[in-house]
């Protein structure tokens, strides 16, 4: 057995046992629903190794992370044309926060909260019909993963559609300033329903490898974005991608991540490895708790962290 | 000639031209002083070979910089107590914001934001007298420069201790909620003291190679601090060391760094080098306009980005 | 003549003659063709004399005036269990402020902020249907004025409900909080509709007789609310009348007041008179330019403004 | 016996047996001190007549009333050019805020909070020795109170210069924009004492009388200011005067006034009586909770409220 392999196995065990799990997301009735004992965790390395351990296989949904893969999305339709409507600096304020929008007259602060992935995912939108846009970013995560079993869950998307007042209240405020182009329900159609992706932590891993190896494919060797723009992602990953929490995140684990509220964290080990999380559990800002010590435990056994040995 | 040597000297030659200088900061009316034409840039690899070029030997005000070295300090003397009365995100605003201390009663954002250093400039204090702080703290950067001809510019001081009504009104805010414990004039003391000491390129990189090489002084082997405290300095330079400038220092450089309005700054290459740059000119948020140029420069082309080759 | 007589026709030709006018709105299209010439002034006096100059029989969008008589009704509906949802503090921002609302969990400020009257029009809403509850507000203005000719301009109302973004953010922002019950699309197309009833200065005054009169229409003696709702509509219109230029308008004009963005102001003198001016150009904070300076003139000659003498 | 001094006497009988009576202010030391169950009131009606009950010939600690004094002594210095230092709108903030200082680039929203006042106070200040123009401040509140023994709480002034970080915070930030002149330590040392200024309910009634008469002295006919500047101040308390609790102190009293947080509040019935009442247990604005009960009995039983009968 690895090293990876028994890393992963011991991390795993240890934290089926915890009980300080924090608390499962309700805002989105639907969510509510997850199960507050799962927990898995996978890492690909660079050799294409899977090591995983828990509920690894175990679909859930992905919600926020889905915005590093919209994100690529726009960076390759429209390039640095997108820094115009969003900005790249961490917002210090809370997932759903407006405040920072007024001040700032619309331009979100990164595409990781609330308001920037609406404004990012208006940029893909661009005059198409939404279900097309969906199809394609539904598909692009499916190549990444090279799983085609992977789908939206319905009652997640039409539970936020009807209950996501306050994105609602983020589009038209973008709107009125002109940010968001399209109309503002195509635009949180396609917002509401990429959350609601439904992944497990191995399809995950699996579709984040570029992230990790300079934005290729390391099986096939296909590049997915150059290397500057795999760093780049990454770097907004680590600033941004925790909301309020982010600091806290690059302190205690070292690596860039993107978390979400349905408790599945993301992380980047560059040149190393590409690593899901998931514990449905939430801390004070809104990120997988169990999900976060794992990965803290993870990178300080195996040296990973960005910050040095 | 050693590549790095050669990149250097380059990018020195290339700084040299450029006449995009940005803006000398004049709000310590002393530092109005500094020649807009200066640029020096010191690399100190793990070999400690230093390469430099350009004004590498002339000693500027570090400035901010020097809350690197207060905040090791301070986490050397009271360990993790330190973050009862500062946080570790960034805060999103400007260096001297004091909107963030309203709202989160007196307790700063972070190390790096003047309200966050001068929190961690009165723990230090601690009851002591400021000129004896001072003189500890000087010693303790001439022990890490190896250098006893590090000192502080009174002058500078002196000018900042008139003019800075700014950092007066923050010390004085959070002596209003208990963050500041000491006379204010002291801790400001100490504080507009700490920010005149003035190093040059080569001094500054020879100082920090601690943050670089797991805490240790990679020639003497002597252990500064753990190897995990290093990496959480760095983590913290990442995410808050350019104030509202730091998503983009992260998205272009990918190092952590360090800035002063002096126009220095510093940055770390975890396992690979220390290095210090200096360019008076800032850009609008405060950060040396060329000395991020040269860093983006020289990252790119030694493949250093912490994000990814 | 009449010497109120007089003085109204004064102000009216020398208003005609200004050449300041201010901006006309143009953030609802349709508002945008007002007539930036047009003048109207008219006073009600306690013996229900009519003095009215310029273009006082022109009717013209009323627009947050209504709010008035939305908050009219809704005191008269809910009673002082209104005040759980909406605050009476004068809130210091632009009309159309969303900050306030995130640091004070949906609760807005005041009934006439933008946010403050959709909460309004969301109580009088209260589960029936929009067109119902607008059927109502317009007669029950209808009444006051006696005058069955006051409509609403349907063309205003859709061209607000095509471009009301920030007004939509502000109602699903409300809803988040709970603070809004109805669906938002029923809230908001009763707030657009109320929003676009159009009257004349003379209407104005009519049906705002009972402010200046305890709470009773004059003529026929009905008391329309009680003597202390009346004093207290006034405080409120007083403190918040005019957004973040109330202050101003107390300090100018000295009478209670509600502006609009159609270029209405209508102001009370306690137990003296009633009082509609109207002309489209606005000035920096929204409020009719022309209709501030020629209640100010008016106050100043007759000896109405409530501080004194 | 004047139906006033019966209702006076009834008013200030029952406040006296109410328990619900609110907290001593405890920021400023020495404050802390007062005597929870004093209560007086004070009327002086346009005879001059005086209707006085409780301890309406104690003298207590005048704190933010004082402000109205400075106020008018500032205007009378510099006139409408302080207008370009400190503004007219309510602050929609808490009294010692520093929050809108910031957005606002150092100007205060209006003369009665804490900022605001400082600034007042600067102008006031402009070159002087602060010794000189304290002695000017109490000349002048002796001449309107007619009564030589009004004298500074030296306690109190010292205990608030020992620990009113806040306001020390306000001037230095206000320094660093330009707004504050003079040295912050000479216009904080007046701000601290005139603050300090220990007046009773009779004397601040009474030099409170030309707000309530046109500017005029009504015994001596003797003008303090223009009627105009009279209804202006008027109007500054009126929308300013209770910090954050203006609006409701409008809603319930409906009459001009400033408190302190030493549980007086200073009212104006315009063309009626000028008033004092002090109570120092406070509500969560800072102001005093049965001050505001007493007036809002007081112009109820007389119908003294300026929005009507």
């Amino acid at each position: 057995m690895r090293e990876l392999d028994r890393i992963v196995k011991e991390i795993a065990d240890e934290m089926r046992r915890r009980t300080d799990r924090g608390e499962v997301a309700t805002y989105i009735p639907e969510l509510a629903c997850a199960d507050q004992q799962a927990f898995g965790l996978a890492v690909v390395d660079t050799d294409g190794h899977i090591a995983a351990a828990g509920d690894s296989d175990t679909p859930f949904s992905i919600q926020s992370i889905s915005k590093v893969f919209t994100l690529t999305l726009a960076l390759g339709k429209v390039g640095d044309r997108l820094w115009q409507r969003v900005g790249r600096e961490p917002s210090g304020s809370p997932f759903n926060s407006i405040v920072q929008l007024e001040f700032e007259r619309g331009k979100p602060r990164n595409p990781f909260i609330n308001a920037g992935a609406i404004a990012v995912t208006d940029t893909i939108l661009s005059g198409h019909q939404p279900r097309e846009v969906l199809g394609e970013l539904l598909r692009f995560i499916q190549f990444l993963a090279d799983d085609t079993s992977i789908t939206i869950d319905e009652a997640v998307a039409a539970s936020e559609q009807r209950t996501g007042f306050r994105n609602i209240a983020l589009a038209n405020y973008m709107k009125a300033f002109g940010v968001i182009e399209n109309p503002a329900d195509f635009t949180l159609g396609v917002y509401f329903h990429h959350c609601a992706i439904a992944m497990s932590c191995r399809q995950l891993a699996m579709a984040a490898r570029f992230l990790a190896h300079s934005g290729r494919n390391p099986d096939t060797g296909l590049s997915v974005v150059s290397p500057e723009r795999a760093r780049r992602i990454n770097a907004i990953m680590l600033m941004c991608g925790h909301y309020d929490g982010s600091g806290e995140f690059a302190y205690r684990v070292g690596l860039p991540g993107k978390s979400g509220v349905g408790g599945g964290i993301l992380a980047i080990a560059p040149a190393k490895a590409s690593i899901a999380v998931w514990s449905p559990g939430l801390d004070a800002s809104g990120n997988s708790r169990l999900g976060r010590i794992a990965l803290e435990m993870l990178t300080q056994r195996l040296g990973w962290s960005i910050f040095g040995v």
